[in-house]
C-alpha cells in the first residue's frame, strides 16, 4: 500500500531539502497536512516569491533581491577591505562572529577543475575588475579550509599579487582543516579572522 | 547584519517544518536559492496543491484527496476488521510492517481532556456509527503505547463492548512503553500486531 498520489508527490518533493531523507519527508508531509496547513501555505508562497525575486548582487554576487545588496550599498562599510568567501552563509557567519567592517565578495562555490568549475564560474573576472578599480587595499581570503577552498584562495592570492598596493591575507588556521566555515563556532571563527596573516 | 528581507522571511517560513531549527532553516534557504530553485519551485507548487486538495476520507478520516480513500474503496480488504490508529503515518507503518488486510479508522489524535480534546474531536461519533453498522466483527486498538493512547484505547474498548458481537483486541506490548508507533521498527510492530490480545 502507498499513500494517495498527492501525498506521495509531496513526500518526494520535500526530499529536495538538504538533510531530509524519506522518513523525515514523510513526517513533514503528514505534519503539514495534519496541523500546519496555514504555515505550509505561507512557506510555499514565500518560497515561490523568494525564488522569483532573489537574484545576485551585481557587485558582490551575494544573494539579493535588489540589484545591489544592502551590504554593498551601505555607506558605513570600509570599502578598501574585501573579504572573499564561498557562500552567502559564510558572509552571514563572518558578519555575526567578527568585527569585520569591510565588503564581501561571494564566489558561490570554489574552483573545482574536475567538476568543470573554473575561474569564470566563480566570478573571478568580476573580482579582477574589482581589484583593478584601485579601491581595494586588502583582500582577505576566507574560503573554506578544504582542499578546494585552499586552492581557490591560492589562485586569488596570485591574482591580487599581480596588482600593486593590495595586501592579501588568509584567515588563520584556527578553522579546523577539512571544516566548512558555515559550521565553525563563533569564537573560533572570530579568532581565525583576527589572526589572519599576510600571504 | 541580517539577510535581505525575503531571505529572512524564507528562513522564518521554513521553521514551520517539524525538527527544523534556525540553523537548518538557514541552510535550507541558502541551498534552495543557491542550487535547487527548480526543486524548490516544484516543492512549493506541490505543497499548495496538496494543501488545497487533500482532505479527510469520509469513512476512515485518513488523509485523502478523494472523498473515500483508496483503502476504504478497495474491494480486497476484509471489511469486518477495523484497526484504530492515531495518525495517517500509523496506517502506513502497519500496512508496511504487517499482513493486516482489514480497514482502518484514523482518530487524527487521541483523547486529551487537559487540551480540550474530547471524543467528538477524534471522530468517535463517526466510529460509533461504524460500530452500529453490524459490519464489524473485530476492533483492533493500535493507538500509541503512551498514557493518552492507552486511555483512548480504553475508551474505545468500552464503546465497542456496548455493542454485541464485536471482539476488541489491543496490539501486544511488544511496542515499547512511551514509544510512538510511527518510529517502532517493523519486526517489533509486526509481532505486536500478531500477538494482539482480546480485551
Ligand atoms: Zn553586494
Ligand atoms: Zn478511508
Amino acid at each position: 500500500m502507498s499513500f494517495s498520489p498527492l501525498i506521495n508527490q509531496l513526500i518526494e518533493a520535500l526530499r529536495c531539502l538538504p538533510g531530509v531523507g524519506p522518513k523525515s519527508a514523510q513526517r513533514m508531509a503528514f505534519y503539514l497536512l495534519d496541523r500546519e496547513r496555514e504555515g505550509g501555505r505561507h512557506l510555499a508562497n514565500t518560497l515561490l516569491e523568494a525564488i522569483e525575486k532573489v537574484g545576485h548582487c551585481e557587485q558582490c554576487r551575494n544573494l539579493s533581491e535588489t540589484p545591489v545588496c544592502q551590504l554593498c550599498a551601505s555607506d558605513s562599510r570600509d570599502r578598501s577591505l574585501l573579504c572573499i568567501v564561498e557562500t552567502p552563509a559564510d558572509v552571514h557567519a563572518i558578519a555575526q562572529a567578527t568585527e569585520y567592517k569591510g565588503l564581501f565578495f561571494v564566489l558561490m562555490g570554489h574552483l573545482s577543475p574536475l567538476d568543470g568549475i573554473g575561474p569564470l564560474d566563480i566570478g573571478l573576472d568580476k573580482l579582477g575588475e574589482r581589484l583593478d578599480s584601485g579601491e581595494i587595499s586588502e583582500v582577505i581570503l576566507a574560503t573554506n579550509a578544504t582542499v578546494e577552498g585552499e586552492a581557490t584562495a591560492h589562485y586569488i592570492a596570485e591574482m591580487a599579487a599581480r596588482r600593486e598596493g593590495i595586501n592579501v591575507s588568509r584567515i588563520a588556521q584556527g578553522v579546523p582543516m577539512g571544516g566548512e566555515l558555515e559550521y565553525v563556532n563563533s569564537s573560533t571563527l572570530s579568532r581565525a579572522f583576527l589572526e589572519r596573516h599576510r600571504l
